[in-house]
């Protein structure tokens, strides 16, 4: 048995980000910038009021002065004249600074009538003026490559005026499903039969990680079958059952035909323990486990790096954070553990993660139901409720 | 000036989930219940075997115990007799038991040889089976009404042969920036003018949450244009710009053309203040300032939680949690301030929130490259460093 962080490690070594494509800036949420993304121009493009007000001299501005108001200037709508000296303009947020003028007096600071300004508090050279360039300069790297862009990046890609973008292509990821005793929801359910429920899942947890999913038909136990379904051009085939020790373990063999390369590992990981990672040509191979849990368990700890490596992110390691155990925990074996767990927030505001009292691998609801895993180390020791421990929010990652 | 809590607790009163429709498995991720999603079958759907090994009849399983093997059943392979004693059926993980065993032998345990396996290990009754309907029954709530389906949830979905799934409509948001002052990214740039960044930031983030954004062409400061743009319909229309108190707020009189009743709040908070919540016949607006960072700080304040409503999800409040300060606050002033912090793990593993030093609102590059908005309620005193305070995170939100 191998480690899990040795795993990841073996599959990160060997694969690489695809290519880049360009999107126009509505399509660019959850993307991965695959260069840095500089801006086209500066912003603020000049000197702008941060306020409603008046531009003026600061040096006319003592409290109680009176000013001639030389015209107004809406935003967008810069005014081409010189302030001079007892001159004011009244001007918005946004608004580009006149000539002449150096500080601005806030609205609710002055009083206007019949054409005249009145100060009514006293304002200081560079009052409420932002600055060109105070946001970024053109030329700028706003986004570094390897960022998955939130709807704040968007934002920041439109203020450089950077309608396309530069990304890498979503991840296609094929998911091959086997089993004599499986049907997809909704088919017809052979004798002894239950319904497939890894495809769908798997395919939701990869489109969350912003890749594309293909859920190929459901390959019979036959090595043939599996040769044959196997057969389509991805990024990554991800396999589920038929990897465990049994004699029905045929998805290798099926693969096999097509030239799979295999590294077959099992992992020192409860629950999971095999996994198949190899290459078929050009295309790696990631098999997990046939049961729902396993399978959705090694999917957070293998296939979302994995998914964030060949997306071209430059962060693959798994979000991980402290929580405060609600329960007393055994001491582990020489498998690390992935417990499932519901969070609460503490006395102290920190998370409080409470194993479920059962664990057994075959209950998915109980699963659906969890908030985080707790990651329990290999001969990790007992720990009392109120010690730390490591865990993965689940939602977080979409799954 | 009212509080944030009211502003947004106005904003919910009036908002309802929109109506249900199907959608298939396959795109149901992210998605809301619209009604509790019952099983369809019972899971296990008879007793099966928890590991590859032998059923037999744990009377016969003595260590040493010499048993006849009477077939094999893999998983989807039911066997048809009744085990006798004295028999062992070969099976695997997911085999249906047969009828007359009572529990598993491992294969590790076991040694076959000529059609007799040898127990190794003694087993008791009921071990390594999975009882019918252990992880759920037929009939059973798999997922309540108004939970956003996570991957979890679509594998619990289908394992329960559930292909098709009632869900609420995304509800359908359009945006209305306005100003004379602005053009979208890649459009010409006016006079004085600066790129649009709001209605692409605001599309992403209300697709992050689970809604359709329709970006409306921008309208120039103008009654009569505003008027016009508005024309579309939806479950609510954003807006952006025209809400401060200068002269030129023409969203709100140029939307009073199309009926809108307007209730205009100042909010107690910082980015931000000015707020206009109404409806134009049935459509509620929620006007949103202008400043870009302003804009996605009310968004993540108001239009979450009214998105949350929309789309019929039960949980409609802001996942805040308790960070530690990086660095000591000043005491806060009479508006709630949302404060653009970074987050790092600190010694205890609990977060710390540090923020930025500026906190101008025109810094939207600052914004993009935060953790978390750091929330401080009006008037709260100042905090040292160490000490707890309550934080948002930003990526959690898909912004």
């Amino acid at each position: 048995m191998i480690p899990v962080a040795e795993a990841r490690a073996r599959i990160l070594a060997v694969l690489h980000a695809t290519e880049t494509e360009v999107v126009h800036l509505a399509d660019a949420w959850g993307r991965v910038a695959a260069a840095p993304l500089r801006a086209r121009v500066t912003q603020p493009p000049q000197d702008v009021s941060a306020m409603d007000g008046f531009a003026l001299r600061a040096a006319d501005a003592a409290e109680g002065a009176k000013l001639r108001v030389a015209g107004t200037s809406p935003a967008g709508h810069p005014w081409a004249g010189t302030l001079q000296p007892g001159e004011a303009l009244r001007l918005f947020t946004g608004s580009i600074m006149p000539a002449g003028a150096d500080a601005v007096l806030l609205q609710e600071d002055a009083e206007e009538a019949a054409g005249i300004v009145t100060v009514r508090e006293r304002v200081s050279a560079g009052r409420h003026i932002r600055r060109a360039g105070q946001d970024f300069a053109a030329g700028d790297v706003l986004i570094p490559a390897g960022r998955r862009l939130t709807a704040r990046d968007v934002g920041l890609a439109a203020s450089g005026n950077l309608p396309w973008l530069a990304v890498h292509r979503r991840p296609r990821v094929a998911i091959l499903a086997t089993g004599d005793e499986i049907a997809l929801p909704g088919e017809p359910i052979p004798p002894g039969g239950i319904v497939s429920s890894n495809a769908h899942a798997l395919a939701a947890f990869i489109r969350a990680a912003g890749a594309e999913p293909l859920v190929l038909p459901i390959a019979p136990d036959d090595e043939a079958a599996i040769a044959a379904a196997a057969s389509v051009p991805a990024d990554l085939l991800v396999t589920t059952g038929g990897a465990s020790v049994g004699a029905h373990d045929l998805v290798q063999q099926g693969l096999a035909r097509r030239g799979l390369a295999v590294d077959f590992w099992k992992i020192a990981m409860r629950p999971g323990k095999p996994l198949m990672f190899g290459r078929m040509g050009e295309t790696p191979v990631l098999g997990l486990p046939g049961n729902p849990v396993s399978a959705l368990v090694c999917a957070v700890l293998f296939l979302y790096p994995a998914l964030a490596r060949l997306g071209g992110r430059a962060e693959v390691a798994l979000p991980t954070e402290t929580a405060r155990l609600g329960a007393a925990l055994a001491a582990n074996d020489r498998r690390a553990d992935h417990l499932r767990a519901r969070l609460a927030p503490g006395e102290d505001g920190r998370p409080v993660a409470t194993a479920f009292t059962r664990q057994d691998s075959a209950l998915l609801r109980l699963f659906a139901d969890a908030d985080a895993l707790i990651m329990r180390a290999p001969h990790a020791p007992a720990a009392a409720a109120g010690e730390a421990v490591e865990i993965i929010r689940l939602a977080a990652l979409g799954i």
